[in-house]
């Protein structure tokens, strides 16, 4: 996948390129952005005291920085300040469904961004990488909720991950035997499409009678969440 | 989360330890069961090369061992043998809206395996954790499709993850600030769900007129897909 503009191009390094399914591979920052977009729950890769884990975490995106809650990480980041992380983000579109078993796949959209997180400790930097992570997810909430107090602030570990280092896979479409010898066994292929949509609000039982949702949560029903 | 049969607890380990959110942790086989069985595609962690990469692929489980193609991972497990990998599942189930943002959160329910692949080279062996992958994935298909000739079995490289060592996390429910100072805040607080469907089937542009959809895939059309 050739990028529409050279000038939204990542770099190549040793990590982002494409050694398999090279067709599927990008380093277009717009595909980067629309796939980070897309999504709020990231899978990060990291070594803690020797042992690699791949952690599921909320993330936020500001299109050079990525924000994530380092309690998990940062331990691990205190024991080594080199250590390199892995952030993976997948959308998973449905399975393609092919004549033969060898040819069946999934559509999905990944991201995968690499890089040494760094511990965000200015106030400014920390306030503002909160709300990126709190909007990203919930465009709307930040102005709504009570903010972080100085004392919550603290209490966070916030990392910043630069999104330099990243490389993009996307498949879409049909299975690929449309035209192979396979294609005469007369069996159905295609896709079976997945889709994720933000479902009816369900009001905490504690809430008080008389409290609406806003408009900013109620226009998400329904609609499709990647 | 206590196991609710002692017999089907998974044992601790020093990577399965919940160190954090301990009431999110569990160790119980059933709950392992269900998160595998929710889902085909899991973040792979494994160290390539001296590069730690999250790796979204297909995965099946038959209760006790976990398949995955290896195709990337093989590579580094040739080179060390005795690396080890930890794979996650993730299902996303809704955005927690609190009444601070200190206290936003995600309902998820989450599975770790650690361990270290076997690399399958046994044909029988090979062929049932083809079917497993298939069948995980998309059951019924296997009996449909074509299935793998000689050839494309040995152009697979099949890895198996015993799910001895694992741990699963659950978040579920409303958010904890219900009874805090800022319930009286008079914000709405909640929860958005996340819901994943299976959307209408996508025939292959080049399939001949005539042909339908079997059964197994036109039943999961509009049903919940975790």
């Amino acid at each position: 996948m050739d990028s529409a503009n050279p000038e939204r191009e990542l770099p190549v390094t040793d990590r982002t390129r494409h050694r398999r399914f090279r067709e599927q591979g990008s380093l277009d920052r717009d595909q980067l952005d629309a796939i980070l977009g897309a999504g709020f729950i990231c899978h990060l890769g990291v070594t803690v005291e020797g042992t690699l884990m791949v952690i599921p975490t909320v993330y936020g995106s500001d299109g050079s920085t990525l924000y994530f809650h380092g309690s998990v990480a940062s331990r691990s980041l205190l024991a080594s300040p080199d250590a390199t992380v892995c952030v993976t983000v997948t959308h998973v579109d449905g399975l393609v469904l092919a004549r033969s078993v060898f040819e069946h796949g999934v559509n999905y959209r990944s991201a995968m961004v690499y890089g040494t997180p760094r511990l965000v400790t200015d106030p400014d930097e920390k306030l503002a990488g909160l709300r990126c992570l709190t909007e990203h997810a919930t465009p709307g909430q930040w102005d709504y909720a009570r903010r972080p107090s100085r004392k919550e602030i603290a209490a966070t570990a916030l990392l910043a991950l630069s999104l330099n280092e990243a490389s993009v896979k996307i498949r879409t479409g049909a299975p690929d035997d449309g035209d192979s010898e396979d294609a005469r066994l007369g069996l159905w292929a295609g896709v079976l499409p997945l889709r994720a949509t933000w479902g009816a609000l369900e009001p905490d039982p504690a809430l008080p009678e008389g409290v609406e949702a806003p408009a900013h949560l109620t226009k998400r029903v329904g609609a499709p969440a990647n």
